[in-house]
């Protein structure tokens, strides 16, 4: 017989109600809904709303209250991957749309979607928001986590005792700023990606932005997109080397800069208006004592996480959503899913020299990745291997592998136009909407216009 | 007899090597050198280099560690203050640079300066750079703080016990970014001063300042010089209401922004490239428990200090430099000496009670300021204060207000020549010199330029 009482009296702490803080919330409810006894739940949240990543600030820097900024959200984000790629499985977009909608929604509209599903419970009440994590520590004898948090609101710390503690705070949020001889005297505006919200600053600019990620690529084409006189992009070993429209480009890496003037690895010097660092984000945990930090570059399988999720030398530490990412929210989901099982006591982990032998075996093949689609076929492997564990409703992982596979051709073929493409959803099968303005032509991000306004279009001859 | 060895086995920790914290060291090597014997000292700046404010950095949001960015200090800014108000009175300026200089030296100038003093000593070897404090807490039994640090570089963290700790951590760091509607929208740059490094950006621009301290002054004129199109500074109160030479005008509040227009009080309508909130800066100290934080908004005498430094409740706190400021080195000085002299037992602190009701006599003092005048008064004689309390060298705090009156005059007569002003030094009786340049016609900011240039400048039949 089930123990549905194991939790009485137990206390999990989230740190950070974005996309994975939330996911665990729901995962408990979940079980709520089951008849089980939830343990008290308490996630801090240092931003006012929830959404992490998702709820946009004009702010850089610091915020209200002189916190870091954890958002590098910009205006004029449509997803950059099909949105049948990271669906929830247990709430659809027509649950929540009540219509098929395009497969590159604008963020305004990934966000609504998050909060739908989440706001169906209670979940705002687990929430203290404007509270911030300063100093964990963790209690070998009580094996209770000790945690300082700070009401910003208030100007007022205290701490909590708590015997879960789950690790949601994200790791999109602290730049990589590499330095390059002359950056100092340049005389334009100098950004990292973290600190950009929006190319309407750079119209009729000539950018240079460094890096040759997902972050590189999609403000570069967003400068283009609305009006920037030209933009470079400068990478370190690899171009993405996809066929660039006239106005964008491709160079080698910057060597130095004098005054306003570039200086690149193959002999090209060129004049730039500003500089963006798209160079990556650190993985930082200010608030954890060194021992129990994830110390670890971007990558699929960071080191130290048993099932990408559980500190090894104490489980009860549990992080989420630390992966570099192909899938996103269905990942936090089901990796959300297998850690409330271990607090739930509905699952039990290995000693920690089988966790070590089964990460070892994850990371030896990592280590082996070539390719793009290797990367997403490893992914796929981990959810599966997630969706075994726990009771998250199954989708085809097979299927999902596929479109990133197609999305990634897309991209290579157009860059400019592969977010009017299409795709069916695993969780319905249902086919996306064709979008009623493409792409490159819809300047506006907001819901409104990207739910309605094609209904309320006025008269248009051509069409007929 | 003096008893030299009363601070054996003492330790003292200072978070900051900035102007403050360096004064503390500089204070500590002071009675060294008079034979005693020094508590174990122990300063932690979190930079990779001292000086505080004065270590400029290009950096802006988190720095390579990705901690807050401490720095405020932007290029091409001249001190706005002659630099005989500040002086050293252990150290002059005739001492550092061996020969007359101007009133109001480049930053580079006066960093150079400050490093001056503590090159003498082995200060360097009290510091441990790259380190933040994570947190702090203060054991009632055993009377001593036990701070976790974190020595960014390794990425490791660690506990150290001490006796006395001293807050040297600057409040020049933290924004205060007000919201105004419509704000999210704005097309153009948003900054706050703090990651305002210099004009270049803002050439041929129209820019909108908001706030009318030093920082919107300064940085108003500094734009104006270096060849923005327009400088508006907009005010909440008062204006500075100053002569503004053409191209820059004071209006009052804005109200609200849409797209890249500002709305002002008075139903002035104006378009801006750029917007720099000069909006101040907020008391932060995240590492401290609430009890132990100093909490207040900017001004001349902070509630919960005695004599501006003890935190009353718990005066082995201590705090340096947390005034608004007028005088500025000189006060970290003569507040170090009188914090020094307390913890080495050679001063000894009122009851708890004594100690309210001089702050108490201060605070009513504070809050019947109206003028500026009263509060370069009001400083004053808050240093003499201080300076009867300890055996810092003597100045004539007297002249130095005098001189503080005259250069409110020299700024309100004319913002653009008052830095070709000179003044006679307190400590040497030298008379500054004439620099070799005009201070609207100088747009190179290095040490350089400013020491040596004059003396190889080329023949200039005009002079003759």
């Amino acid at each position: 017989m089930i123990n549905k009482n194991v939790m009485k009296n137990k206390r999990v702490g989230i740190i950070g109600a974005g996309p994975s803080g939330l996911a665990q919330i729901r995962a408990f409810e979940a079980l709520k809904d089951q008849g089980y006894v939830m343990p008290e739940i308490i996630c801090f949240e240092k931003q006012e709303n929830w959404g992490g990543m998702w709820n946009y600030s004009w702010r850089t820097g610091v915020g209200k209250y002189g916190e870091p900024i954890h958002g590098s959200m910009y205006k004029y984000l449509w997803s950059n991957g099909p949105k049948e790629c990271l669906e929830f499985s247990d709430y659809s977009f027509d649950e929540h749309f009540k219509k098929p909608i395009s497969s590159y929604p604008p963020r305004p509209v990934l966000f609504d979607y998050i909060q739908g599903r989440i706001k169906k419970s209670n979940a705002r009440e687990y929430i203290r928001f404007d509270t911030t994590v300063r100093w964990v520590s963790f209690d070998e004898e009580t094996q209770k986590f000790s945690v300082v948090l700070d009401d910003l609101k208030i100007d007022k710390t205290y701490t909590e005792e708590l015997d879960f503690l789950v690790v949601a705070s994200g790791h999109f949020s602290t730049p990589n700023m590499p330095y390059f001889k002359g950056i100092e005297n340049f005389p334009g505006t100098v950004m990292h990606a973290h600190d950009f919200r929006g190319a309407d600053q750079f119209i009729d600019r000539n950018v240079l932005i460094i890096g040759s990620s997902y972050s590189a690529e999609d403000i570069g084409v967003q400068c283009y997109k609305h009006g920037s006189k030209s933009v470079t992009l400068s990478y370190r070993s690899n171009p993405i080397g996809i066929d660039w429209p006239e106005g964008i480009k491709e160079l080698p890496l910057v060597t130095h800069f004098e005054d306003d003037t570039a200086f690149f690895k193959d002999g090209t010097t060129e004049k730039y208006d500003a500089v963006i660092m798209c160079t990556g984000y650190k993985h930082k945990f200010p608030f954890l004592p060194d021992e129990l930090r994830l110390k670890t570059k971007n990558n699929l399988f960071p080191d130290q996480l048993y099932k990408g999720i559980f500190f090894n030398q104490l489980p009860q530490l549990i992080y989420l959503g630390m992966q570099d990412q192909y899938y996103t929210f269905n990942m936090f989901d089901a990796q959300a899913w297998v850690a409330r099982d271990f607090m739930m006591d509905r699952l039990e982990l290995p000693s920690e020299a089988e966790r070590r032998f089964d990460m070892d075996r994850w990371l030896k093949k990592n280590n082996e990745l070539e390719s793009s689609i290797d990367n997403v076929d490893f992914q796929s492997d981990y959810i599966k291997d997630l969706l075994a564990l726990s009771d998250y409703p199954h989708f085809s992982v097979d299927k999902v592998a596929e479109m990133f596979k197609e999305w990634l051709l897309d991209k290579e073929e157009d860059i400019l136009t592969y977010r009017d493409k299409t795709y069916q959803s695993v969780v319905t099968g249902t086919m996306a909407a064709q979008h009623h303005t493409d792409w490159m032509d819809e300047l506006d991000d907001s819901k409104e216009r990207y739910l309605y306004a094609a209904e309320e279009e006025e008269f248009i001859p051509e069409r007929i």
